[in-house]
């Protein structure tokens, strides 16, 4: 009953890689802190990763994915008797909701949607090539928040006009068909995207990312860390960043806001060096890391754990779903025009067995 | 055996009514004469009703017209026994590989589809209201086309692009995860549309419809019929029209070519009157509903008949569907993906039970 009376939440991530430092600052402590008050689903998003790489070998890579990202979130600390975490693609109701929510929705809205067009042009898909699956991939987020019913979806800022359209398909099916769904709310993460370190080719320009090369895993050993961490500069283009400086914002993510406010004085002021930052910023991120990398370690050694939440919150995500479903078809009348055809049948049945 | 070897076929209508002579004279026919040597699906397409007409009061009809348009197909002949009829909102899988095949179709090839700007114009949908649900119309019917794995698909003109996008579908699937599927083809009427008697606005102008008002159903009583086919005209504009001449046409369709010719002829030398026209024609039309009235009557006081038919035909439509999907499921890597976990999670279990 205590349970029930939590806020649903939905959040997750697509299952493109492992996660990282940025997912940890970025989403993942707000899982941690938020999973006590709200009852959390947490989805493995394999359908989203449909939308933009469909072709075989690329979704050859998601098992692996599925089963690290997983991991990472566990060893992090978000709590498997708390959360339910589920694969999306194994939640049938959601395609169901998702194709009757299209009914709903104009296409000119979903045009309008800017993130699609950098989805689109990161997965280098000209605009004629589009598919209708990313077009719709709103529509299929919405089913997946409502097949929840969740009330409260952390995300980024760039998913943000994603959740008003799950809002749009709630509040558009509950004028047609009578209230069902609560109207989902985004809870935008406040603190800023950390970027990425300088190993890949667009280095700490940009936010970290898994696709960009310039990540820092949970799971990366400490000399990995400390290896990827010194490749942070502090050359006359960072300091003209100020704090936005990608070496200031890792200091204030881990470190500290005074201290990456000392930082930067004692910088600019020579006192100290590149190496000694390097070093400070090193042992906090890996104060962070040591205890989510023991627990990776046991996590890991337990075989069958990972996928074990995995299947158990599937099979819990799916009753939810099967639930919301049911009332949706209710709402809609498909569910009583099959079952006035099942109990005329049945009735027919009953008949045939009258003696006279 | 034998059956297997048959062709699949699958073709059906919305229910948005009750069917007419356009019906029987388009496709009805076409349906009784394909079922000895093919394999038919005759699918009743609820959820496509909902690409235009998705308000409640608009669904709250499509109860009634299911049971009437099966109802009108047993009448005219088409053998249960020998052909699967079934729901199609009942059929889960449909929208899961409706969900997937929207991954591989770009959204520029739909918009390119003409009758989707028709259908939007005739259900009073502006291009700006146009819905997800509509432009992704094809890819619902491909989906109902693919889980039959049908070969054919008996269709109007105005559907043969729809079936090409089935074909694209198909073929890109196949392309990207193996071969799967069947590429389908178009079988498209030969007969013209019957042209409608002029009850409604539109009259005998337009193709006999259910919309507009100008059919002549099934189900009518003889003098209704009677009352209907007199309101055919024979004036000056017909007379320009030549052999295109709705009465013409009717004549054409139910009493002979050779005496549709010799009709006209009487006709324009005065040797006939239209009175006369219309008692040739209305005596033909009834011969033809004659049987079908007298078996529909039968049909309908046989309680529960109609709906155990399509309840029975939705069961044995699912077992295919599923069959089909998770085919497609397990070529996408998607079963592979939960399988894996699955085993997993079994393996764990095992692993609890060993003593030592």
């Amino acid at each position: 009953m205590v349970e029930a009376s939590k806020p649903r939440l939905l959040t997750g991530d697509r299952p493109t890689g492992a996660l990282h430092l940025g997912h940890l600052v970025g989403s993942l402590d707000n899982r941690v802190a938020l999973q006590h008050d709200h009852e959390c689903f947490i989805i493995v998003a394999d359908l989203h990763t449909l939308t933009t790489r469909p072709r075989k070998h690329e979704f050859g890579e998601v098992p692996g994915f599925v089963r690290e990202m997983v991991l990472d979130q566990l060893a992090v600390g978000i709590d498997p008797s708390k959360v339910t975490f589920y694969l999306q693609s194994a939640v049938p109701a959601v395609y169901d909701l998702a194709v009757l929510l299209q009914m709903l929705v104009p296409k000119a809205r979903l045009e309008q949607v800017k993130s699609l067009r950098s989805m689109a042009r990161a997965a280098a898909m000209s605009d004629d090539a589009m598919t209708m699956g990313l077009l719709a991939y709103p529509v299929l987020q919405a089913a997946d928040i409502l097949m929840a019913r969740a009330t409260i979806v952390p995300v980024g800022l760039d998913n943000e006009e994603h959740i008003a359209i799950a809002r749009e398909c709630a509040s558009v099916f509950n004028e047609l068909y009578g209230d069902l769904f609560p109207l989902p709310d985004a809870m935008i993460s406040r603190s800023p995207a950390l970027p990425g370190v300088a190993t890949g080719p667009a280095g700490s320009g940009a936010k970290m990312s898994k696709s960009l090369g310039n990540a820092v895993y949970l799971g990366d050993p400490p000399e990995r860390v400390r290896e990827k961490l010194a490749t942070l500069t502090y050359d006359a283009g960072d300091r003209r960043l100020g704090d936005e400086a990608a070496l200031l914002m890792f200091a204030r993510a881990f470190v500290g806001d005074a201290e990456a406010a000392d930082l930067r004085r004692e910088l600019d002021a020579g006192s100290t060096s590149l190496a000694a930052a390097h070093a400070l910023i090193d042992e906090a991120v890996n104060a962070r890391l040591a205890p989510i990398r023991e627990r990776r370690a046991v996590l890991a050694g337990d075989v069958g754990l990972v996928e074990e939440t995995l299947v158990d919150g599937t099979i819990r995500a799916r009753e939810v779903a099967n639930h919301t479903l049911a009332r949706a078809r209710d709402a809609m009348g498909l569910e009583s025009l099959w079952s006035g055809l099942v109990a005329a049948t049945e009735a027919r049945a009953k008949a045939r067995r009258r003696p006279y």
